[in-house]
């Protein structure tokens, strides 16, 4: 009676990975930047409240909305209120939320895409159709269907949408009167701490999803969706059915540390590590292994780029040997690729440099294997 | 395109009262017995930690995985070992995940029932029986529905299977080959600190579904599900699909507060404070509403009873002044009814004394006023 569903590849691997491995694999950000001294200092705070123990509200609390709506309104130029925020324990909890509470049965995502997004959608039972080019989006748009849009530092390709992209897509949406979900996990993540607004602000029928994971830690599971009131009221039969409520004791910690601490001081801190990491693995592309071409991104955490061989292929030899990276393949809805998805952010230097020597030898072996 | 999905009764109440209400609604502990302390001792010990703050594995982290196994081994006499444990953002999540990964279109449930588990089954699309006695449940019963059950202090009843029922219900799931999903969040809330074997240890093919939420405390939304490892295998990929796994930060907690306390001794000092709430509450019901019928409870957090009215008009009539309850509508398939349930350990006493006397009163007019 078990319904087998096919794990995430990338949640595999990082479940299967010990400290031997050398992982480009998960987009794990760099723990050197947690910001674990101010969290503590915002903890004791917060223990002091017995509150912050109990059960609460399945919308979230209302100061943490009140701190992301302003954020939106603020540094997104997104006007938006705390009636326009549900708290969700990840990002990632928000498709399911999303999608349970829509009747649509099928989503259109851009190829490739996020891994997870994928996961959760074929695990509702929801059809997928991609597309690569915007003509074809057109043709496969309509209002009883769902698009799910990465706008920045695309993951995994990497790709930020233009300005004049985000309006021609908006100006789709109007014209299909379809639902947007954008998912805006690396918003912030731009090297030169500059940000574009989003497609959503553009268009009422959408959601906006954020996360802390990226920007604080991971680990705390909080992000949000950001919705217009009458959609998130929407989306709290759903979201209580799945967890009553997002921890609160995590929501006043991350609240506490926004009142204390400024956010964006800390991004710019994050944003000029990943930039020089990305410089230095692209560096080490370019010395170890020539052949594999890529456009350095101008965000996020990923390089994205070609092998001149079958990747899936060349990620289980790899896997051999204690390198982890992860194949385009699965992030195809079925598609052979010869692309990767390297994460810079959560190896160190040493850890990137003697990574890509070995996997120039790995690969030098697998050409060698294929071509005797 | 929305789909509209009511939502739970009572997490409306909860959002919708403020600190004017009187609540006996909600299954909310005593935040007097929150472990404040010893939790803010622990977290000072986490934070040392960065992994703390990183994604983590789906499953769970290893640590608190073996002090769950050990508590199933060692205090409910179920031997258990860490791979048979799965951490869940609250035991609520379980239905969702478990439910996801089972073929099974149709749950038999008990009437009535925990709310948020018919919730959970409803918004999967999933066909909801109830029976009330055995002979109804082994008809119903087959190898490919799903059996949910809550053996100890069910919700709302407050009923305890004993030794010989739960031997006949394993007896029943052994003929139907059957899966059987145990609700255990109560099962070690006894007044007098006794324990009952789980079902599951008579039967292989089922979920036992644990929390802290009512031990420890609520707001970290921590639960767990016991199953064989080779079910729980089979919930990674609805886990991962949901929120990619459980609060690193929050498990560590947990792990290090059950590390530096006895848990059983501070599980004994609820208990008996439960135990003199509940006896209160008794007597107030006894002395200013003695029309209501009821059994005292022998654990778990509520007294359930019945009114000779409906008890659903009456709790819209409370509700008018600011005394919540729960009006047992909500916990049947499509069933009046005059029962109702109040929850006795969040109140205080001067709460318990003013809301029921309040109650009386209010019940008074409601009667004359449907008499009239």
């Amino acid at each position: 009676m078990s319904n087998k569903i096919k794990r995430s590849y990338i949640r595999e691997i990082l479940d299967a990975t010990d400290e031997d491995t050398i992982s480009f694999a998960g987009g794990l950000p760099d723990k050197e930047f947690f910001p674990l001294n101010q969290l503590s200092k915002a903890s004791k705070k917060v223990f002091k409240n017995a509150d912050c123990l109990q059960y609460s509200k399945s919308q979230g609390i209302e100061g943490l909305r009140e701190k992301i709506a302003s954020i939106y309104t603020n540094k997104l130029g997104f006007k938006t209120s705390k009636e326009e925020i549900l708290i969700t324990t990840g990002s990632q909890q928000a498709f399911d939320i999303i999608l349970k509470s829509l009747d649509s049965k099928q989503v259109i995502v851009e190829s490739p895409s996020y891994i997870g997004a994928l996961g959760a959608f074929k695990i509702l039972g929801k059809e997928i159709k991609d597309f690569k080019k915007l003509s074809e989006l057109e043709k496969l748009i309509n209002s009883s269907n769902i698009l799910y849009a990465i706008s920045d530092y695309q993951n995994p390709s990497t790709n930020v949408y233009s300005n004049k992209k985000r309006k021609n897509i908006a100006s789709i949406l109007n014209k299909s009167n379809s639902t947007l979900i954008e998912d805006g996990a690396y918003c912030f993540l731009n090297f030169k701490n500059k940000v574009k607004t989003p497609i959503s602000k553009l268009y009422e029928n959408s959601y906006h999803l954020g996360s802390f994971s990226k920007i604080v830690a991971p680990g705390l599971r909080l992000g949000w969706v950001r919705a217009k009131a009458e959609n998130i009221d929407n989306l709290l039969a759903a979201k209580e059915s799945l967890d009553l409520h997002t921890s609160t004791f995590n929501q006043m910690l991350v609240e506490q540390y926004l009142k204390d601490n400024d956010l964006f001081e800390h991004i710019t801190k994050i944003n000029d590590a990943y930039s020089k990491k990305m410089e230095y693995m692209a560096k080490c592309f370019k010395k170890y292994i020539p052949s594999f071409k890529f456009k350095k991104p101008e965000g996020g955490m990923f390089i994205y780029g070609s092998f001149d061989v079958d990747s899936m292929l060349l990620a289980k030899e790899a896997l051999k040997e204690n390198i982890a990276f992860v194949p385009a393949e699965v992030f195809y809805l079925d598609e052979k690729s010869n692309e990767a998805r390297f994460n810079f952010t959560n190896a160190t230097y040493k850890e990137i440099k003697m990574g890509i020597k070995k996997l120039s030898s790995i690969l030098d072996n697998y050409t060698k294997k294929i071509n005797s």
